[in-house]
């Protein structure tokens, strides 16, 4: 099982990959995509799609990961959100991976066991748990190996939830 | 000038396809599609892509129209809304295709003379547009028709809006 977990954005887009090896969590790889704010919509639509169709193939992925995302102030940045989130369906369509997706709350509390945590105790959990990890500059890096790890873990933790 | 215009959804999809030919405007295709409830949001998505590919390349298409929707009461429809709005722009990226953005009532105006107009009448008016068109069961045709006509029209349009 190697599992993608993915933080979308139309600015910046965190993403981890991670392999199941029996008991261990391996780190294949993880970054933040950036999209410039002065390209086009279908450019930045386009670009993550190549990008992500990348990382699939490369590493071999078999699941995708995904947090729910809640309606914020702005609606038509929210519609925009799916607009990502079509691509990584129809990704998954493309290359047969299963897709997990969770709840805020729930990625949070299996990372950190605590449903309410905030993004600073995510990161430190993110960054304890991978060691040689250098510190990202953003959020939706360890954010993104948040919903990573618990697409990793679902099964073990379906029994906490 | 080839206009595809889509009133994407997740269970009944609307298009049309228009060709401008000097001041006529030519009806080359027009449809649903139609997703069962019963397929996984990923397999839907990936016939949504499927078709529209297919549309796109068999017609020639240039343009694509596209009303914008509002927020209604449900925030995860509207997002999953967005699923198929970003693979409408994925395509016009692909297929280096202009996209159109219209609101409702721009297109309510382009089509009625008035921008208040209801389904029912944006409906009568396009049959009577294409008359040798079969009257559609469902309002999601003629409104993709109302959008594509307002994509071929817009730049006379212009001046009025």
């Amino acid at each position: 099982m190697i599992i993608l977990g993915i933080d979308p954005g139309l600015r910046f887009s965190g993403f981890g990959i991670l392999q199941k090896n029996q008991q261990r969590s391996l780190l294949l790889d993880y970054g933040l995509l950036k999209l410039s704010p002065k390209k086009k919509l279908q450019e930045r639509v386009h670009i993550f799609y190549d990008f992500f169709t990348e990382k699939i193939k490369t590493c071999n992925v078999t699941d995708v990961a995904l947090e729910t995302p809640f309606l914020g102030k702005n609606a038509q940045n929210f519609l925009k959100l799916g607009y990502l989130r079509g691509l990584l369906y129809l990704l998954s369509a493309q290359h047969n991976l299963a897709v997990h997706e969770f709840s805020p709350r729930q990625v949070k509390k299996s990372v950190t066991g605590y449903g309410g945590a905030s993004k600073e105790q995510v990161a430190r959990m993110i960054l304890r748990l991978f060691p040689k990890m250098e510190p990202p500059k953003k959020d939706d890096v360890t954010d993104a190996l948040a919903v990573t790890l618990c697409g990793l873990w679902r099964n073990k933790n379906s029994f906490f939830v």
